[in-house]
């Protein structure tokens, strides 16, 4: 399983690869949730996300012969633009599977940082990227559940707890459950007694049903929900981690994903994508068990077409 | 004339009062523009502008019992919700005289903080606080020519140089001049090789125009510009430090300013409000005299009702 010490390495590995995001507070946010918040700005984090962290930790882990021949994955967003971040600031090859459905502009994000690109509907993409692995011999960062790639999630955690030591709860987004995995392993380490809180989306509830039911439940298919970047299932060690290290999961509607969104725009002249405002709408849907807490949200990511606006 | 020492005794007095906000950078705007760029954040200030940085100022340095009488100003924008936010902050009245045209969210942006409002044809605002002053005794604190205002917003690039103290130029917009005079008070003082641009919409050039020919022009009326900050003429204090603190004004275009505040708000997950935006408009329309160099942009403030996108 992974440690707090797989994410304090992660954190000296990728250092001068990503941004130590600021963490910033609103006294009209505070009034709003009746609790004293520190928002984790991963929106102003390079590629717009959390995911340049799992990214540059898992490329920059590998050794170099396995690195020269580059790395692939499969992804429609933040983590297919990062991990072409990482893999261009290693210098080694990318490669990314993405359905033939996802959006021009993300697709220009991923070819902008120079990776190469196969297009395949959604259910062949395991194929696919297992043909690149066999033709180049190319190594697979799986998106959520790479343990480099959680080690390295988690470091927005370490950083969070450096800026702000005396929180009694940290909420991030829960979908593959990488970042919620790694700040629960950072959080259970440094501050045992804080609450590790994770926002889905009521639209694609598996993380909530796997934590009441003790049993991983499968992906929600066909839901409908603004948080694009929480609509994959939840990560067999994701779900492991998320048991052992006690994280609660809390259900948001999406008109309340929308208005926390707004809420980051309008009042705190943040871009804040509807995944990552998942966080403030868990705070206002959890019945006032943070009530008067000190507690971080990590904003996960700024990547959005404004289509909820 | 305002020194040094009146911006970093505004520094000390405001501090518990305003955010020390976050300088961010991105290899995006970097390669852009062809320079290295540092923003220093004040829309994620208090009330959303670095405008709570001169009301601070202004209203802490009130003796008690002039404090105790209140302060009023005139004011559609941003000044009045700071000016309010900081009469708040003392415990004491204030009063804007608003003209009967101004938007309701910013009406309702000063009474959220407890300021009564007078509504006015803006012709007869200087009338109106006149009679405020005399009925109540209260104190006018002008958005940009008073002395305390102008040492206040200077207070952003005292931190500026702090955070990142090697800049070779630091560029804010300018409309009423209290922002540049502030900042180029300390950049002369701090940094005397640096220069200091004031970025201005080509709609409002008067500051270009007055320091072109050595003397203040005129405010021009009836023009239309996305910037709606800027549209004050330069102040006359303001002129005098401009002059003699060598600022040098680049005039921008309407195009540039919303390609500006859409590049902030899609690449950098910024709200930027148009007047802000005008300083990434003034490196790009600068031909190349900040190339290569260490920039640092003042990004005034982030309230906008998103028009322009």
């Amino acid at each position: 399983m992974i440690t707090l010490g797989a994410v304090t390495a992660a954190a000296a590995r990728i250092r001068e690869f990503v941004h130590r995001t600021p963490v910033l507070t609103s006294r009209t946010l505070d009034a709003a949730v009746g609790a004293s918040v520190f928002c984790k700005c991963e929106n102003l984090q390079k590629v717009g996300a959390f995911k340049a962290r799992g990214a540059c930790n898992a490329v920059f882990a590998l050794p170099p012969d396995v690195a020269a021949r580059g790395v692939v994955t499969h992804s429609s967003g933040n983590h297919a633009a990062a991990l072409a971040y990482a893999a261009r600031a290693r210098g080694v090859p990318c490669a990314v599977v993405m359905p033939d459905t996802a959006p021009a502009i993300k697709v220009d994000a991923v070819r902008g940082y120079g990776a190469e690109i196969r297009f395949c509907k959604p259910a062949d993409r395991d194929a696919v990227c297992a043909a690149w692995q066999r033709e180049r011999g190319m190594h697979l960062v799986h998106p959520f559940e790479d343990p480099d790639v959680i080690a390295g999630q988690g470091t927005a955690a370490l950083e969070l707890l450096e800026q702000v030591p005396e929180l009694d709860a940290v909420v991030t987004p829960v979908g593959g459950g990488g970042l919620c995995a790694g700040t629960a392993v950072v959080v259970r380490a440094l501050r045992p007694a804080a609450q590790v809180v994770a926002a889905e989306p009521a639209a694609v509830d598996d993380a909530a049903r796997s934590l009441a039911t003790g049993v991983r439940q499968p992906r929600v298919d066909g839901a409908k929900s603004w948080a694009d970047g929480l609509m994959t299932g939840l990560g067999e060690p994701n779900f492991r981690l998320l048991r052992e290290h006690r994280v609660r999961v809390v259900t948001v509607d999406e008109p309340a994903i929308v208005a926390a969104a707004r809420f980051f725009l309008q009042r705190m002249k943040l871009v804040v994508e509807p995944s990552a405002a998942t966080v403030l709408a868990a705070l206002h849907a959890d019945g006032g068990a943070l009530q008067g807490r000190r507690v971080g949200l990590v904003l996960s990511g700024g990547n959005t077409d404004f289509a909820w606006l």
